[in-house]
């Protein structure tokens, strides 16, 4: 049976993936992906046969990856940071379908809301929710009512996509439903560029968020009421300061 | 300044560790962590001095591994999963406090929710929630409360610790919340021993969810509303096929 890898390559350099991800590059005969993510990789395998698509080509990238594997060859698609979060692995099981031939793998890999926690210190050590402001595939409703519940049940929140042209006021938006159920000056922060040429990060309150630019390679981290500002990290306590009493 | 890494292992074998992680525990000249974690990858690195805690003593093992590095050492503290997830990267920093001279440095890993996930299929493509149903250091009407609010927004949820000796019964008081807001027949699945020897895994109805006897080594999958069940695998679709349309 041909293998279709799924593989998540973590936020950027090839330090970040784990040996499992390379190992299903390295068997893979055909490498299919958005351009930008191909050409992390591409370097380390001239030899393979690859396959980009431009953005928004989601679809049409998947459909051609899941011929391919039909078609005897074992491939990988790659995905930036996890492929099961925000990812091409769903698209591909509904792309293949229920009795497709191909055996599918998920690799997973580092998502940003891991890898961008690591860079802030520690904002998601406690129960967290993960929201997409992106509307393109959501209605707006449901991301504010996704929003409004995380915010009145104190998760730790991380925001994927927070903003774009279409969609500079976004992040503001989100931020002034939080502000229903959280104090202004709950502790916040976001990263840039995770991981590659031009990292940045800041950390900040809630109010502050409010008025911060960021784009869409920004990941943005909203700590729970117990998050404090250690050091210029974000740490949010677990509850072993009332273990230690 | 000397440095104390806090890194993440992933679920289990070394082909789940990062590039960056390796490196870690290359450049450690201590190892720190719980025993069972330690002899994960003793074996890797026979001549490092190795410093192994028992479970519950995570106050004294960060202690010990902050004053280790204050002492000159290299240290690294290793987690499974993720050290930001549930994990001593947030004890590590309130232990150093403000004004440590060690430089501490998070390496992300891959936590349950993506390794369980992977195995699954594609639960947690889109917005999604992770709720520990321990209560050993969270009260449980915070873990209710969270549950409700998870349910009610129709996020996708992973719930880690599902289970203990002393907390039995958790698994079917959170699927008892959850059913407030979500059909019986929501998509869910479970992962046991994720990435090591013994690995299971199932998929199900949220009201069989409910009768499963689960252990601590199991990490829950709760689909959001949209999600289904494809030749035995879970799929979260992402929206493309509104796009499709």
């Amino acid at each position: 049976m041909q293998k279709l890898y799924v593989v998540g390559l973590g936020p950027g350099g090839r330090e970040y993936m784990t040996g499992e991800a390379r190992a299903a590059l390295e068997e893979a005969e055909l490498l299919c992906g958005y351009t930008v993510y191909i050409d992390l990789i591409r370097a380390d395998y001239p030899d393979k046969e690859v396959l980009a698509t431009p953005m928004t080509q989601e679809i049409e990238r998947c459909r051609m990856a899941v011929e391919a594997a039909e078609s005897g060859k074992t491939v990988a698609m790659v995905c930036s940071g996890d492929a099961g979060v925000y990812g091409m692995a769903g698209l591909i099981y509904e792309t293949a379908g229920e009795n497709s031939p191909v055996e599918i793998v998920v690799v997973p890999g580092i998502t940003a809301a891991l890898s961008g926690a690591a860079v802030l210190g520690a904002p998601l050590i406690h129960d967290f929710a993960v929201i997409s402001l992106s509307d393109l595939l959501t209605p707006w409703e449901t991301i504010e009512k996704r929003l409004r519940a995380a915010g009145e049940a104190d998760f730790c929140i991380c925001l994927y996509n927070p903003s774009s042209k279409k969609r500079a006021d976004y992040l503001k938006r989100a931020c002034g439903i939080l502000l229903e159920s959280r104090d202004p000056q709950n502790a916040c922060g976001w990263v840039k560029n995770i991981g590659r040429e031009g990292q940045e990060s800041r950390v900040m309150t809630l109010s502050e968020l409010m008025e911060e630019k960021v784009d869409m390679f920004t990941t943005v981290f909203i700590g729970n009421s117990s998050t404090r500002v250690m050091g210029g990290k974000l740490v949010t306590p677990r509850g072993y300061e009332n273990k230690r009493k």
